[in-house]
Order: structure tokens, then C-alpha cells, then sequence
């Protein structure tokens, strides 16, 4: 694809690998590891949403927290306050994708995260996983209060970076927030990792990768 | 509890059963049924809050064709447009819960609906089942193009009753509507009919119920 002014980068899915939590699962419940995950996820990112619409933002360490006390809930798995945390702190510690050793290759253009993660997260997991040279910013929603796909997060890479939206190429696995991306008006890149159909939300990326080898010119 | 001075219901899964669907999908996709209505359902909801977040309103009929779509592609079932229509259609004649037959039983507090659904999904809805002498209003968030949990279109129904939201009883068996409604400021009753955990979204419901035989005094 035609190169950039700059890259923004999603985070979790998209960086870090969120099923790196899935061992510390299986762990803490043998068996119950990969249903317990995939709730979790499914809640954190359905709470995102949720609140945003109410007008109720808490941080996405406090989602992450109350995603992972319903899915336990609904799975009917007890969990104390010691397992909680040792779960919750999975998300410190997620392993980078093995992809990720390309982004010293993709030339001079300025890279930035932006992720719903809260600060607290993101500098945990970008600092943990070594990565933190590769980007020149690390952007959260928790400035705006607002998540993903609201313009309003969006608009914090834009604002960061001092371009317009047309001269950045947004990188998610995220379906969801691929289509938001390219509703704000980025140029919408797709890494789908899971060969996984594209959402119906009415946008459609600029490009569809597999590997982020395949942003390298 | 305390009597308000207005009843308003949710409509898909709290008046209507969305599993009756279940049969049309299990026809067409024998042995996938469930696991095809589950996957509907879930999408449909997904994307009318994606969407809302987006500014890319749909009506819901076309977010429950977008939904369908997306969990055949996602399950590997071919689907001809007849065939989506069989099974959209389905919407249009889902079952009441026969616990509906309590709501003549309110005494003459008003009642209303207020739903995601579409004006057309609706209507068909209500009249199919027989139910539309239940009710004083029926209510679509098409109105003003926003869906639930979003305050703007919980306040279709205290516009259109004159009345407080403090002073309306809203009841709805989906754990995020009754957090979107308590947030609002209704007394939020959830009808929990799954015996679900409840979400954690930073809201109690008023009262939690198992039928609607529990609203009559």
C-alpha cells in the first residue's frame, strides 16, 4: 500500500497477543481456560461500549476487572481477590506478537499506539514487551474518556500527530474498530489474524494484511 | 413494589421470545440452529452499539440482516436471499412469552414499549402476537436514530408520557438495558429470565424478577 505520513497502531489483538492471558486461565481453572478467555475479552470490549454510550466511563483496567468478575459469574467459577489480580495482571505482561519485529523495517514515518487500554496498561505492556522504541507516541482513550469506535478517540491520534485522518494508515485486528477507523477516515488496514469474516458495519478497509511483514514496502 | 405511574417494557427478549427464530435456523441449518440464533443475536446487539459509537446509524431491521449475515459468513453457511429472508423474517412473528398474559393485570397504569426495533419489526411484532390492546405506545429508538443504553433514546419514553423518569417503571430481561435505564434515571426491574449474573456496569436494577407475574401488586 501507498506509504503514509504516519502508522497508528491498535494495541491488544493487534500488538500484544490477549490469548497470552489464556495460560494463567487455564492455570487458575484446568479446562475452563479458553471459555473463560473468550468471555472475558468478549465482556471487556462489550463494557467498553456500553458505557460509552451511557455516558458512564470508567477506565479499561476497571472493564477489564468487572469483564473477567462476570465471565467468572457466568461460568460459575470462584474466584478470590489474589486469583482476580493474578489474572487482571496478565494484561501487564502479554507477550508482543512474533510480526511486531517488523516495525523497525516500515522506514521513517512516525508509528503511535492508540488503544482503549488505560495508561497504566499501556505503558506496562509496551515497556514489558520491549517495544517501546519502535513507536514515537503511546495514546490512550483515557484522555478523551471516550472508546473506540467514537470519533472522539479517534481524533486523539490526529490531533497527536498533527495530520489529517486521509494521511494516516490505522492498524487493527479488531474488525470493529478497523470499520471505525475507516468511518473517522483513516486508511483502514486490517490484520486479520484469524482469517475471520469481515464485520457488516458498512466500511470497508483500504486493505486487508495478514502479517504486519505486509506493511513492509 | 412501589406502583409507578407508568410501565414501559424492552421488547426482544423480554415481551418477545428471539429464540423462536431458533426453529427457522435449525430448518434451514440442521444440528446449527443454536449456535447460528446465538451468534444472530449477539451481532445484532453488537452492531446497533458500534454503530451508534460510529454515528453510523441503521435501523435494526438492517442490523439484524447484517447480523445474520455476518454468523452465516462466520459459520461457514451458504445462504441464498431467500433464505435470509425466511429467516428474517422470523422477527416478524417471534412468540410472546406467555407470561405477557399478566400485563392486563397492571390495573390502569399506563404502558409502553420502547424498543430497538425498527417502526416496521415492531409493529408487525406487537400485532402478530395479538398484544397491541396491551400497550399505549409503541415506541422505536428510530425516533431519534440512537440505540439503547444511549440516554437519548430512553428519554423517547418519558417525552412521549410526560412523566419523570423516576416516576416509570422500565422492565427488561437484558442485564445492559436495565443498567442503561437505571442509569437514566427509571427504576429499572430486570426480568431475569436466564438466571443470569448480573452486568457489571456500575448500576442496580430496582427490584429482580423471574416472570412479569412479578410486576402485579
Amino acid at each position: 500500500m501507498l506509504q503514509p505520513k504516519a502508522y497508528v497502531f491498535d494495541a491488544f489483538g493487534t500488538l500484544f497477543d490477549t490469548t497470552s492471558v489464556l495460560a494463567r486461565c487455564e492455570e487458575t481453572f484446568p479446562g475452563q481456560g479458553p471459555e473463560l478467555t473468550a468471555l472475558w475479552r468478549s465482556k471487556q470490549l462489550e463494557y467498553s461500549w456500553l458505557r460509552c454510550l451511557m455516558g458512564r466511563y470508567e477506565d479499561f483496567w476497571t472493564l477489564t476487572r468487572d469483564g473477567l468478575t462476570f465471565a467468572c459469574h457466568a461460568l460459575h467459577l470462584r474466584i478470590d481477590q489474589d486469583r482476580l489480580d493474578h489474572l487482571l495482571e496478565g494484561y501487564f505482561t502479554l507477550e508482543p506478537f512474533p510480526d511486531t519485529a517488523v516495525l523497525t523495517r516500515l522506514g521513517d514515518i512516525p508509528r503511535a499506539i492508540l488503544s482503549n487500554g488505560s495508561p497504566t496498561m499501556l505503558n506496562a505492556v509496551v515497556s514489558n514487551s520491549g517495544l517501546t522504541s519502535r513507536f514515537q507516541h503511546v495514546l490512550s482513550v483515557d484522555a478523551v474518556k471516550s472508546y473506540k469506535p467514537s470519533p472522539d478517540a479517534y481524533r486523539i491520534a490526529t490531533d497527536c500527530l498533527g495530520l489529517e485522518a486521509k494521511d494516516i494508515v490505522f492498524v487493527s485486528s479488531n474488525g470493529w474498530d478497523v470499520a471505525g477507523a475507516a468511518s473517522f477516515g483513516f486508511r483502514a488496514c486490517w490484520l486479520n489474524r484469524q482469517n475471520a469474516p469481515l464485520e457488516m458495519l458498512g466500511q470497508k478497509p483500504e486493505a486487508i494484511i495478514r502479517t504486519l511483514g505486509d506493511l513492509v514496502p
